[in-house]
């Protein structure tokens, strides 16, 4: 009998019904010989409502101004909700089953409070629990200070709460059970020849999470990865047994070591993001040092910058600068900038927010040419210009105009053949 | 500086504005240099919310059975989610303040989920909290079983979370704030000269609370007179300062030691219910062990018995009985002694569930004659007939029609001058 963790988020526990669902599919679990433990998230609405408490935003009264600790000890009543009603639930379904809240297992956070992390966690009365035959539901998104106060992991941090205990529990797998049925080559949204993948690497996974695909929490991905645990990405909007995969392969999609995976493709996927602006210098003095005090001053702002070049005037001692910033953090930049304009020594500053990026991504282009080739090539056929290019091991990045963002999707996905996996 | 401990109810934390308000209240104590414990429900509807969620009641779908201990753990949020609230608004406000939820103090409790009792609570991390200065908001309603588990004090509970609490730190007082701004000589709804009480007894509020007068739990008043914790019960729809009483003798009612009361009334009070049924039995063998098969049986189906007369006919060797069972268990009752008929031997049972208990309550009755002959005679001049008399040291209780309710309880409250109080 092997432990298997199972994670369920917002809108798979959105009412009785769906949480009557969830027993199901946790008993299935059961059914088949594992030791069950499952995460679940607040109902959908849930969190938001205790948030508008704290400031304000759902009254009529003016908000509170939050106290980061006291926050905590709000929001995170609405896990244990839904704990104690899915404990109910599959007791009710003949299952034995009980609540565990993060003080309880006990899930050790520091005191970050809003954004904790997860120091420790100590498995034994869980496990115990779990060997005894007993379902654990486990409230996500919460810890326990060192001090004894609740801690919250930040938004999505369920998810990284049911890999910290797969972890912990020695589990075989951590399942997380969304509303989508898996991981695709690109948004079905955009290309609806877009296929589901069986398997993919943390890496890859990671750099799907962070450049978009917003299925799983990039820290959720970095958890596992650092932990070994694999996982899987399913929907929980089906009954069990319903649903087998088309290719028979069983389903929703696997992410684990590259290792595991046999046949590695050269590109996995194609991912997007419109959250990014643009800004340009022009005219920077081309003389060491002009770069730390750029993004020196950034880094001390934390604003967060992605992707950066540098080009050189052909015909003067000057340089332009490109980078690119979260949109929400755009203007904060440019005033940053602005300030350090003297000091710098810059002609123009210019933003633009009309851009997206464009990303190929697979674990399969550290030993294959000729990658980089084919996707400028397949944007060039379609009239797309490049404004920014960047490159990491196993993807390759282009920053273009946010018109062409679903043109040059597609484009990317037919030239790779990713709708013929 | 001595410690005091508030306690407010769900009506008194419904809203941002109201929990602000309790926060001036908390801060004007402070100001008056106490150190200070407050005590809060969820805000008001919030536990229904949540007790809907449990079983089905609120939803479309239909509930669960619930499980007293995974009950526990979703009710127990709403208390939870008001902590927070208020430490937040008493800091935006510049008084320091953390919540505590009942695990955290703790509070132990025993494992009876849903009407749990108070074990023990542990005060040092509490009194040094306080003693540095801090406001401690505390979740009522709820404790931790030894085992760890959530465990809620049933409906009600957080009054008895607030006198453990003023008895664990040794507070100088626990005040109760409500709706109401004390308690009255009888219902002012009923009666417009009823007059607020200064002082009352706990033996006396015993009887008023558990004679149907709601201001505040019994349990919570039996506790507070076995600890000696003087209580008081005053309104928290005022601003700090406002509302003093009219004769200036503080707001609210002070509930304490009977020696506490300089001037003891004969009368205090009067109070009704209107929540009880009449069995009456005719026809019984007069032997020995009948009255112990019949409330045998009551008790072992947990319906409670109140009063209860016997008499015997004049011409017969057969008895008739009457007694009294909460108006929702009078079908039960009916039902448990029917199902006795042969055993006991009586000819018939009768229910009157159109009836009402008037009682006149004073610890002043215990050294002075006359009160039961002034009752008697005030119900007689208004045509008010009695149906059962039942006795205690303190009170004497009519069972009579119910459509008398209102004129026996304006011609009592004459009769024993309480509106010249």
């Amino acid at each position: 009998m092997s432990r298997l963790v199972m994670k369920f988020g917002g809108t798979s526990v959105a009412d009785l019904e769906r949480i009557r669902r969830v027993a199901r599919l946790v008993q299935a679990e059961v059914a088949a010989g594992h030791k069950v433990a499952v995460v679940v998230s607040a109902m959908a609405g849930k969190t938001n409502e205790l948030v508008a408490w704290t400031d304000g935003s759902g009254a009529s009264a003016p908000g509170l101004t939050p106290s980061d600790d006291e926050y905590d000890v709000v929001v995170a009543s609405g896990e244990q909700v839904t704990a104690g009603l899915l404990a109910m639930a599959l007791r009710n379904a003949g299952t034995p089953a009980r609540s565990w809240m993060g003080w309880q297992i006990p899930i050790i956070a520091d005191d970050a409070h809003g954004r904790a992390r997860i120091d420790d966690v100590e498995p034994d009365r869980l496990i115990a629990a779990m060997d005894a035959g007993q379902v654990a539901v486990i409230a996500g998104f919460q810890g326990v200070t060192r001090d004894g106060r609740i801690a919250t992991l930040g938004r999505g941090g369920s998810d990284t709460s049911a890999v910290a205990i797969a972890a912990a529990v020695k589990a075989i797998r951590c399942d997380i059970y969304t509303d989508v049925d898996g991981v695709y080559t690109t948004d079905p949204r955009i290309e609806s020849k877009a296929r589901k993948l069986n398997k993919i690497s943390y890496e890859e996974m990671l750099e799907m999470a962070s450049l978009g695909a917003k299925v799983l929490q990039t820290r959720s991905v970095e958890l596992a990865m650092a932990q070994n645990v694999p996982l899987r990405v399913l929907s929980s909007f089906v009954e069990p047994g319903e649903a087998p995969s088309l290719d028979g392969s069983g389903q929703g999609t696997i992410v684990c070591d590259e290792d595991e995976i046999m046949e590695k493709r050269i590109v996995s996927g194609v991912a997007y993001s419109r959250d990014e602006a643009k800004i340009s210098l022009f005219g920077l003095p081309d003389h060491p040092g002009v770069s730390s005090i750029i993004f020196g001053a950034l880094a001390d702002a934390n604003v967060n910058v992605d992707m950066i070049v540098q080009s050189h005037a052909r015909t003067a001692d000057t340089a332009n600068m490109e980078f690119t910033v979260g949109k929400r953090d755009a203007a904060r930049a440019v005033d940053i900038v602005r300030a350090a304009q003297t000091s710098i020594g810059f002609d123009d500053v210019a933003v633009n927010d009309e851009v997206s990026k464009v990303s190929v991504i697979g674990v399969g282009m550290r030993s294959h040419t000729g990658v980089a080739k084919t996707m400028f090539a397949a944007l060039a056929e379609k009239g797309v210009n490049i404004q920014v290019i960047s490159t990491s091991e196993i993807k390759i990045s282009v920053l273009i105009d946010a018109a062409y963002t679903e043109l040059a999707v597609r484009a990317l996905h037919a030239a790779y053949g990713l709708d013929q996996l």
